[in-house]
């Protein structure tokens, strides 16, 4: 019998060996380099999948919603940071969380200080959120005065403790190639560096608190922590060093944009969809599948010039074949998939078969489909299912 | 107390009034032209919104696959049409709900009318699947042949009730104006009829078999029926005649690419997600929003030149006001939404207030968010949520 003979819709395959070995691998770089890890754990979202990071020694997380923190606090993990800005809607499951871990919360305005001093019970690690470049929030890197007020109010809150810069260059995903990484890591270090000198050199009144940086003590003397994460320049970069903390998530699946990036080989990718064929056009060479925008998500890359919302492989013996070429999802709706598939691999296909998809941006596939199947069969749940 | 107080991350708000009046409506208009009505209810996916459709005398319903069949068939429908290509791995399932329900299954090709023949215990009705203009899938229009063939092999398959031509005009979603919708509909209805007229001159050794359209009759004589469905052209259209059945599902919400389309006001838009403010950049007069793609998803409109993820509008008694000028969800990652709002709404929104996203595909923001919470804040689920 085949071992995919009983998936009969969009099925989230999971290589547990491949993705095992991507976790050792950026913890070993993190060591030898003698950053603290922090993986981000939105892109797996699972209790299970993270005993796969204690296994390799990880104690330090990241998250990206109070729900998500809350859930591995209840799994066992007790120093979690909260990469986006505080909710001060959930005050009381900050409040919560305060009590049972080391919390870490980001802040980038005197006002957001300012609640949370008053309305959070216990104490929390105070980041404050630097926009590098990205464009999507923080306090500009360039304005220091403003990252200075926000410092000073947190020094003054006695529920807080000030942490450091962080930041989430994610233009790196936009990167044509490994030296515009390469570049954008560069200067991502570079500002924030600068940043924490001015803000310093400003702030002398104030000594440095000692700091507790745990198990993988950090090279940086000064007072404030320097904090980035992102797949591609974590995964490119070979010096990370200049920095106290490393904060990627997506690398322990990878996904087709960041195999068209270069963040990774094709072998590294550890997840695919498996998607049933539904319908074959051979006209325009296209197949249907049942695998849309509620699977896959709609999130979408370039393509050979096209917007891509993944790539497509054939079985292989337990797992994806090779990239077939040329191929990819040109269309999503709701349900159907439209993959353009050339010749020969196309008249490999019948209605009925499965096709694996490699899709665009994995964690928000892995949202959508909220479970794995490891190649050996094992389901594993996320947060988003019971 | 504000009735939104306890509204703390993303929450799918629904206007049972509106929705129950769009309901109302379009049953109305199918009643008045003596069409089938048979409305597709993967937009909201719940059982309890199904009640409001049986309210007004809805019998038949449309759903996007076999899952939401079986869940549907377990709350009481029992004339249920999956209006997707028959998914040939699925056929235990398929056996399954042909046993309980009169099911009607979508076929395009003679291999899957051959599987279904063969695998299916039970029966069903078949359609086959059309493409009109929108080359998304189904069979070409202008290929009649191809048409007749599937029909044959239909004929010859005891377990397989020939029905007609099914078609989902998709293509309405990108029509410019009103009256390009009125063609684009125009154009659909003439191709299934000069498509069915073409099919039954050349297989008049073939009578026609007798019909039960049950509860509406419908005008059309011939014995092929045509189902047409998409909510652009049945909102739109006055004259929807010349056709057996409709389709539509987005109307009962619609959303705001339907609202920037001319499918609806503003005023019959029945969702919109409340979302907490996460942090403000004046420089920009961008709101951050704790939002992101996988709550709202990311199908996007487009709006002003811009493609937006969906529409803003401030909390206005215990709903949400008119949209803001000029503002739209500009960009989404994974928790994070960007939304420009321009002076003067901007200098009124705090961090911690609450910003309603009226989003640009409701269907797939239902299927993100899982349950609605109606405006006197009671909690409906969908079939994705226990």
């Amino acid at each position: 019998m085949d071992i995919f003979d009983d998936i009969v819709k969009p099925t989230l395959m999971l290589d547990e060996a491949t993705a095992r070995l991507n976790v050792a691998r950026m913890v070993d770089k993190a060591r030898r380099q003698g950053i603290r890890f922090r993986p981000h754990f939105k892109t797996h979202q699972s209790a299970a999948i993270g005993e796969w990071f204690r296994d390799e020694g990880v104690a330090f997380i990241t998250v990206s919603s109070v729900d998500m923190a809350a859930y591995f606090a209840n799994h066992g993990w007790d120093d979690i940071t909260i990469a986006f800005p505080a909710n001060l809607r959930q005050m009381d499951e900050l409040s919560d969380l305060a009590d049972r871990v080391r919390l870490g919360l980001l802040v980038e305005s005197v006002e957001s200080v300012a609640a949370l001093h008053r309305g959070l019970n216990g104490s929390a690690a105070a980041w404050i959120k630097i926009d590098v470049g990205s464009g999507r929030t923080g306090i500009p890197w360039d304005q220091p005065a403003a990252v200075a007020e926000v410092l000073e109010v947190i020094r003054q809150a006695s529920n807080l403790e000030p942490c450091g810069l962080l930041t989430h260059a994610g233009h790196t995903y936009h990167a044509a190639s490994r030296p515009e990484i390469e570049q954008i890591y560069a200067t991502t270090r570079q500002r924030l560096q600068c940043l924490r000198a001015v803000v310093e050199t400003q702030d002398l009144a104030s000594p440095p608190p000692a700091r507790d940086t745990s198990v993988v003590q950090t090279q940086n003397s000064g007072s404030l922590q320097i904090s980035v994460g992102d797949t591609p320049a974590c995964s490119v970069v070979d010096d990370l060093s200049g920095v106290d903390e490393i904060r990627p998530g997506n690398f322990i699946f990878y996904d087709a944009e960041q195999y068209l990036l270069g963040s990774c080989a094709w072998k590294d990718v550890a997840v695919a969809v498996a998607c049933p064929v539904a319908a074959l056009h051979p006209d325009r060479q296209d197949v249907v599948i049942y695998g849309g925008a509620i699977h896959l998500s709609k999130d979408f890359m370039a393509y050979e010039g096209h917007p891509a919302y993944g790539l497509a492989a054939l079985p292989e013996g337990n797992r994806w074949g090779d990239p077939i070429e040329g191929a990819y999802v040109r269309s999503l709706s709701q349900e159907h998939g439209i993959v353009q598939v050339p010749q020969p691999a196309f008249d490999k296909i019948r209605v009925g078969d499965l096709l694996f998809i490699i899709p665009a941006h994995s964690c928000l596939t892995v949202t959508a489909l909220g479970r794995y199947r490891t190649l050996t069969g094992e389901i594993i749940p996320t947060m988003n299912v019971v």
